[in-house]
């Protein structure tokens, strides 16, 4: 059994596992890294126990075999291997010797018997651009609540249907959705946002296609050389579409990142312990304020308004800044009233849509 | 009480005092930023007890006076001001108005009675090029000691004398000095390791000298607009001249840089304990290896040694890559014997030396 592989694709494949490979564990085998050398090139597994992940590189194989070698170690010797190329080679189950330059290691390594079997589950018929899916999670990410009240909210919820695709979270106080227009079978899932964080991590820059599968509680995303296999959540978020609003008495455009950067700026000002800041939206003018402890900050904006010539909102500046974050050029605010939820949206992205409830005044 | 600042000017002084101020502290008023209006300029000072700094910037300032402003509140705003310019209006001891662009704040102050005075003292007659002295505690700041046992090793020690400036840190288990040609008055200090760091951050980059004086257990650097003063440490290091060899039986030359990689490498396989790594001379190579619980690694580097044929000498790998740090191009290594110290030398800094203990065979 040996393996003849570039350092740089044998290290970029270490990068994609390395996250959720646990360093210790309760069950120490899982912080081994499973090696399978077989005619399709080399493949490494992992799993954290929500994520399980195989990779498959090319490279040059002699021998078809099953080892698992200790992941942190091997990922350091990898990393820092002088030669372009990496030589591995196996003596039998319990040694694997290591070549690069000038560089030779001997490591300990143990048979396959007592790691966990990853099944990842044949691909399904419907197929997605991986880095569209990273895309539409990472946009409403923020918005998912990272407490322990309402626990289905610390997931992000994925609505397929036959028009589109939608990633949704929310903690309850605020909600960000994202559409990509998509023909799909219907149906909802949760991921945990960790794992969540952990596809777009993945395919964020992939090129291509993966196909969904979703079975027995678990979403299989299968790419060119990359398996994927994610513990979903149980049950789904309760009916969000009624803190929607529908209706509104102000409409404000200005550019996102003006209006995040002042909001940054006067929020440092703002009470420690709700960071609030008020938006008086009069005429054409937005007055940022806040007040705090320190002092007070003020901030003039100019804006494009239409419907009530004036109107005081506050909000946790916080929530605002998060919900801006994913707009690029212009944003449009609007306003169902003082204490009713507000509705943020991208000009030049229709797929984005967030919901900011308002402090009371 | 007025001052007209460029914002870049303001928040480059305010970076140099915004790391030892602190956020939090027994005593409140500790975490204020006193300024000082005068015709010199804008004047800002700050301590954490065992460093005091004061920084004099170029500003257009109207009036004269003293008031404390909240410093983390202050840095976060001038950070993020919109402007190239900042205005602050002083409204008497209690308000500080800052203006930049269209943002406008107006910051809680208070009077600066109860803020400890920060003496500096007069400047002595002594000048050092102050990159000079922050880069000779720059080589020698990793081999200082972070152990309560022998406190004295926690500090760098600073030896002047007619012909030189001689940095020294040393935890008992190495050493490093770095040797300045200079014309000084003869004297021994030892600065806290910490507050050399401050000493290095805040002079590494600056032009032009720095002026020196030492009284009542204190430091004191002048620079044209930075006044720094720093508590020294009680007694001097133990007589360390007796651990430095003196008489070889084996010299070793070879890239400093290829070494330490090499080190590197192989310490990944190496015992988490001791990290001991075995360093084999042998004739014009230089064999190198290591053996832990995961394995083994090896590697062998080309060298030009004199003196006997052969040695095998083991190090704790992470003392070698220290010393080998400061090195640039070229490293001699001189061998005492396999278990007494060697010395290691920048062969193109002739002021830098380092002395390891090896490890027990």
């Amino acid at each position: 059994m040996e393996v003849r592989i570039p350092k740089r694709t044998l290290a970029e494949g270490l990068s994609i596992l390395e996250r959720i490979i646990p360093s210790r564990s309760s069950n120490p085998i899982l912080t081994y890294l499973p090696m399978e050398l077989s005619d399709q090139g080399l493949i490494l597994r992992g799993t954290n126990g929500e994520v399980d992940i195989e990779v498959k590189l090319p490279a040059e194989v002699q021998g078809t075999g099953q080892v698992l070698v200790p992941a942190q170690t091997f990922v350091q010797i990898v990393r820092s291997a002088p030669g372009e190329l990496v030589e591995l080679i196996f003596g039998g189950k319990e040694r694997l010797e290591l070549h690069s330059g000038a560089f030779n290691t001997q490591l300990a390594t143990t048979g396959p018997d007592g790691y966990p079997e990853l099944s990842f589950g044949p691909p399904g018929p419907e197929k997605i651009a991986a880095s569209r899916l990273a895309q539409a999670i990472t946009r409403v990410r923020y918005a998912a609540s990272t407490e322990e009240f309402r626990a289905i909210f610390r997931g992000v919820q994925i609505e397929m249907s036959p028009t589109s695709l939608r990633a949704v979270a929310s903690d309850g106080y605020r909600l960000a959705c994202y559409d990509l227009p998509m023909q799909l079978q219907t149906r909802k899932l949760v991921i945990p946002a960790r794992s969540a964080d952990e596809i777009v991590r993945v395919f964020k820059d992939a090129q291509g296609e993966v196909a969904l599968a979703v079975a027995e509680g678990t979403l299989t995303l299968v790419g060119e050389a990359v398996r994927m296999s994610v513990k979903l959540m149980e049950g789904e978020f309760p009916d969000y579409g009624r803190v929607i609003p529908q209706s509104f008495v102000l409409e404000a455009t200005l550019q996102a990142e003006a209006l995040r950067e002042s909001l940054k700026r006067v929020a440092v000002l703002s009470d420690r312990n709700n960071h609030r800041v008020n938006l008086l939206f009069n005429h054409n003018k937005l007055d940022i304020d806040a007040e705090g402890d320190y002092g007070r900050g003020r901030e003039e904006l100019g804006i494009e308004a239409s419907g009530e010539p004036q109107l005081m909102v506050a909000y946790n500046a916080q929530f605002l800044i998060d919900a801006l974050a994913p707009i690029e050029g212009a944003v449009r605010i609007k306003l169902s009233g003082p204490t009713s939820p507000s509705l943020v949206q991208a000009v030049e992205d229709s797929g984005y849509l967030a919901v900011v409830v308002p402090l009371r005044v």
